[in-house]
């Protein structure tokens, strides 16, 4: 049995706490520009949510439906291979679970990465290794790559996650590829590859929709996973409003066209700030980028002061991850970096 | 380990669905009413949804404020003794797991009642027993009773409930009260009692608030059982809508009081306009009546062919419950019991 200690399911500190920012800088100058997260400022421009979304219980044939359009989506063979939940992050305990049930052991995962990944491995009872080299992916029962990584942006190639998959296949194992920032990169989803088993793909609905209040993520495996997950979860997983606007927006092939190149012309207009500014980028996605060094912590300070609160990391100082500005929030943004 | 089969955690059917009314009743004239939940057709009158709440993630002193303001409601110890998620049901299997964790065993779930606590327990690796007996409760490990019952509105009294738990305590084991209608109930909440320990009382936002499409359930337990509760769930576990309008609609006590006392006149019209029909009530809450008895399919029937859609049970097929009317769909129903 998975004994949960609260010591092992401690929470992780992340981005997006614009209280915390204010505390770690009180002299600041609000409103506060968010930089933190790697959600889309460009929210999906949906209709109004009708009140019926909010009183009734999600109706079962609108749950069905989002996993169609989410299939269509995201590439998944069809609907029956989508599980949809509350976000992507209450998926994380049950999936590890589904590793553990089948015998307990090891889960590795390629770091660094989204830290959440191996506390949600850890509560399922799985000793966790984190490490840099894919040879050792397979050591365990689970296998746990986030591509494109966040924050780093680092991007296993479609080949190499299909051999894995196949060799945890094989050990009946599971590797899981969290996609969550695939809707804005170039690297090659294997969604449409879940069907063969021991593959379990996650995405995210808030990033890329800019719609992160939301709570929405889905699940893209073999059937018979699929309804392990939907169980767990119990009925009416998915809010009316979640619904609602996804209902619209993943059916949106025009706006997520326009989106993707938007963001992509976004990214790019960091990076020459960021370079105006004597700073390199080291990767990232359309939706964050990633730099590393030095100057890291001196760059967080420098922007919290003018009340631009970007993503560090703890446990590795040399890091930083920058979100994209909202449109109106450009000017200051280019202001605090020329005189950074 | 807790495996899980899919035929242990096979879906259950539940009331809600207009799309199988109308599968039943395929001549029967829209617009459906649909009478087969407790939830409260006078829905909480919240102000707007401010786009931030569904386009950022939600931030974590508004999850903090929720809380407090939840313990404020429901009568818990402290903001440290609940947790809140995206609705009850998704909580059902994390808490079984966290007796099943405890060694495995049995759940007792005092009977009948919501179908989803034993099918909860079962995929945690739980065996089950139903039973109407309330000295057979402390047989296992985990026990459930439904406070005030559903469908049968059944009471038991706090007395009875707190020397139940101090026994589930002594063995270390857990004592489930889902007072998911206690809101609108005679009975009283255990809440007050949790910080005893053995004891997680469940919460339901959605049905007193008439909001059962936003999601948001709470666990209200010794604060030890709380922090692997939300460990289990993660961070940003309630949504922005949720966290907005639960945040105004918890701490509104005038419309908590007014809203009781509209629920019981309304529960008494039904009754009264039933009685005419020569239908009596067995039971209940103010959010819904039960009949039982042999006339309950003809009723489920010929209310169906009227676009009524009450809830029967498939396993027990004298039972029927019988939601309230919204204010505008008074007159159909009147009419339609007239006649039945």
């Amino acid at each position: 049995m998975p004994v949960i200690r609260p010591e092992v399911g401690d929470p992780i500190q992340h981005g997006g706490d614009l209280a915390q920012a204010r505390a770690s800088f009180p002299d600041a100058p609000e409103p506060w520009i968010d930089l933190s997260t790697g959600i889309n400022p460009h929210s999906y421009p949906h209709s109004p949510i009708p009140g019926n979304a909010l009183a009734r219980l999600p109706e079962p044939y609108l749950a069905e439906r989002l996993k169609i359009l989410a299939a269509r989506a995201y590439g998944a063979p069809s609907a029956m291979h989508v599980a949809a939940g509350p976000g992507t992050q209450i998926l994380l305990p049950v999936i590890a679970g589904l590793a553990a049930g089948w015998g307990g052991g090891k889960a590795v995962v390629l770091s660094p990465t989204y830290a959440e990944h191996a506390r949600a491995a850890r509560l399922a009872g799985l000793e966790v290794t984190e490490t840099e080299d894919m040879e050792r992916l397979a050591d365990g029962r689970l296998a746990i790559i986030v591509n494109p990584n966040n924050p780093t942006g680092r991007i296993v190639q479609r080949g190499d996650l299909l051999t894995l998959a196949a060799v945890m296949r094989a050990k009946r194992g599971l590797l899981v590829v969290d996609e969550a920032f695939m809707d804005v990169s170039e690297a090659e989803s294997v969604a449409g590859a879940v069907d063969a088993g021991g593959l379990v793909v996650l995405r995210s609905f808030g990033k890329f929709y800019g719609m992160a209040g939301l709570r929405l993520g889905f699940a893209i495996s073999h059937p018979e996973t699929v309804v392990k997950v939907e169980n767990r979860l119990g009925p009416w997983a998915v809010s009316g409003p979640a619904l609602h606007i996804a209902g619209e927006a993943l059916a949106d092939a025009d706006w997520q066209k326009a989106m993707r190149e938007r963001l992509k012309a976004d990214a790019a207009r960091l990076d020459a700030v960021l370079a105006e500014a004597g700073i390199s980028v080291a990767g990232g996605t359309s939706l964050f980028r990633f730099i590393r060094g030095t100057r890291a912590q001196a760059i967080f300070h420098r922007l919290g002061e003018r009340a631009i609160i970007t993503r560090r990391f703890a446990e590795r100082p040399e890091d930083l991850r920058i979100g994209l500005p909202a449109a109106e929030d450009w000017p200051r943004v280019e202001q605090a970096l020329r005189t950074i």
